[in-house]
């Protein structure tokens, strides 16, 4: 299945560049590199394949706000 | 109730500051500036007022890896 | 801001029309006809203007595999 | 430990059928059909062992509404 | 519509009773206490009239594990 | 990379004791025991290594508001 290109609600859309891809057994790492921030993503296996993803490819870390939370010194 | 101070799991944890604080009837909105991108936390009015969240603080937007998704244009 | 057109690697983009929006003080509620089940989605009000989100809208009910429990009788 | 019998808050109770069950190190991928769209669901492996989750049993999939975004063409 | 009884595969069931329950414009915060410690659970404000959720009511509060973060001083 | 020492924003913070860990390919399991009650984390293995988890410790279960559910008998 080939995914549809969408505008999705979630209010965090942090455009990057992939720096690394872990496959496990049905569970994926992903990481980004954010302006220099690194965003680790778990997603599935099956995503890594759908998507095509890729050490150096420019991608998004997607985040709902809801899932987000805030913590201080 | 003091927060305890602690070290966590979750793999994403972005310093900024605080840019925006908006309170609604049980639900804020918290907007950090992470070197440029706007994280937009949504978290209980109860989390704003116990932490003493402001504008102009630093602060950091947590996020679990399985809270992330990965987009390609 | 206007969102980007991307794809993504939720495993779960449920294809439907959207049948009801009720926007509180911060969060919305919409709510997705997908093929007779109607799936309900906790959006911020910010993302239901951005997408201009309107009853009777073709929409996705899009959700990470992560977040989707499996019950029983 | 078999679990109790509940109503629960999560808006999102959707009706279908197990299609696959994957099991993976600690995670498995559970997909179910509901009315010929495919929810996946990643889950523990003891959540498939304690409630005995098969192909062919019917199911639901379950999803809090704060967990449902929303995304359009 | 009246929630169906199920079983359910989130690991996290812990029951108690409920110590609280505030409504705000969309969502509602119901607060549970469990062997003396207390759970914060944000949901719908539909989910509290559906449930008939009030003060002194047995509940559990109800996790997946995948929303879990472990933290340490 | 050392965890920073941070209060943060998640209303749940279930003070207990480690009880197992288990790790798999990417994802682990900790359980913790919070006065009796056993709660589960899934986490990364990273996350494991990183917070040098074992059996004995004494640990938070931190989970936000948004991610509880409520269920009724």
């Amino acid at each position: 299945m080939r995914e549809p290109t969408m505008r999705i609600s979630a209010r965090n859309q942090l455009k990057g560049t992939i720096v690394e891809v872990t496959k496990g057994a049905t569970t994926a790492h992903v990481r980004i590199d954010i302006g220099g921030s690194i965003v680790t993503a778990s997603v599935t296996n099956a995503a890594v394949d759908d998507l095509g993803l890729e050490v150096g490819q420019p991608a998004y870390a997607v985040i709902k706000a809801s899932d987000v939370m805030v913590a201080v010194d």
